[in-house]
């Protein structure tokens, strides 16, 4: 993993009616989100899309421009309905066929007499792409570019990011400490006004919350990539929830 | 709610720094989903995006293009990093202020002398926008246009879906059938993809689960309007998973 001082910044895209129709509720957003910001890396956006050929090479040419990294989850089955790697093969403008490499891997999990046509659409990958090892069911992932193509099943999507984890360019990671207001939202809201706009390069977050006796009260996250910035601001947010605490 | 036979599409736009980071997990866009699904409007795109205006008004104006309606959620609470309502009115290009509806609607909940400058921020709401009541805290929603604009609390934004429903066009509700293959995906998928292909009105979606045994199972779901041809698929899915179903 190589850290620079350059802002890393990602997106997520996620592929399938199934999340769209409420079917499948999603649960690989915020894995993805929560594991990426670990390492330094700033997820910018996420997208849903269907299982539609022109959303989806929309959706990743739009996001591969704008983003250091891509990741994508879901499409990548046996199924006349998994159609990502045709998709990004078509946004990236190369051909796709079944891969040597990925063919061996599933091999190593799929008896020959069983390698049908359909579980051979798993080994079709674009022209030009690294593959990704998928250690739970072998049918690989796949990185091109700046995109990285990842299953939807989320224990096989987690060990796909394990995978890839080590190879990514990573930045400063971003710092964060909560502070706990209790108080309600609306009796901090104007005095952290004023710490955010004193504080240009410290992002402060306001978060709502009910206590487990049914008092709402607040969490105040201060982030930064700069330790003392973040002190800073943190030392203010706190001097401040000290005079408007409810006593 | 007005059903019709036109086709309803919406897009859900959830806005928060805390979901990008991961350190809030969305609830909203399963249940959204699933709602809307269940009274005949499709769900066909989902952003996710920060709590930064260029984003939000570009996410806004992209989606309510595309789509019969938009769903906002988050945002729209009283501190600083609240800039939906205001995003919002700059997408439609109008101005935005202290409601009288909405103050009236706070102070149902609020004491006068609470009423600070933060939480007047809840009232801004923009010019030419129906509020939506919330049951749960007061502090209201809005629809605009065909954007209707909800917060990013679950039990709030629930509470506000529903106020809104009724009041919603809606399409011809898409009928589901899900039949179990007792197969493997990789074993289903080349006669599916043939029947899918004799079926081109009919959507039909693979998605591999494990059983409670750990043995690898697929459900087969069939999605139409027409219950005829939903019908039609579903008995060609049948027929093709009793010849494939291990034994």
């Amino acid at each position: 993993m190589a850290a620079s001082n350059e802002l890393v910044t990602a997106a997520i895209l996620v592929i399938g009616d199934e999340i769209l129709s409420g079917r499948t509720k999603d649960r690989n957003i915020g894995y993805i989100a929560e594991y990426l910001t670990a390492i330094g890396i700033d997820v910018r956006e996420v997208r849903i899309v269907p299982d539609v050929e022109e959303e989806i090479v929309g959706a990743v040419n739009a996001l591969r421009a704008r983003h250091t990294y891509l990741f994508t989850t879901g499409g990548i089955g046996p199924t006349h309905d998994d159609i990502t790697a045709d998709c990004v093969a078509k946004a990236f403008g190369v051909s796709i066929d079944v891969d040597p490499r990925a063919r061996a891997m599933l091999l190593e999990y799929i008896k020959p007499e069983d390698l049908n046509e359909a579980r051979l659409r798993m080994a079709r990958i674009p022209a030009g792409a690294e593959l990704v090892p998928n250690p739970v069911s072998k049918a690989p992932g796949f990185w091109i570019g700046n995109v990285i193509v990842m299953a939807g099943v989320p224990t096989i999507m987690q060990a796909m990011l394990d995978q890839v984890a080590p190879k990514l360019n990573t930045g400063v990671r971003m710092l964060s400490e909560t502070v706990r207001a209790d108080a309600r939202e609306g009796d901090v809201g104007g005095p952290l006004g004023e710490i955010a706009r004193r504080h240009p390069e410290v992002s402060i977050g306001s978060y709502p919350f009910m206590t487990e006796e049914g008092r709402p009260n607040t969490n105040l996250v201060v982030r930064a990539r700069d330790p003392e910035k973040l002190a800073a601001a943190v030392a203010e947010v706190e001097a401040m929830v000290a005079t408007v605490r409810r006593t």
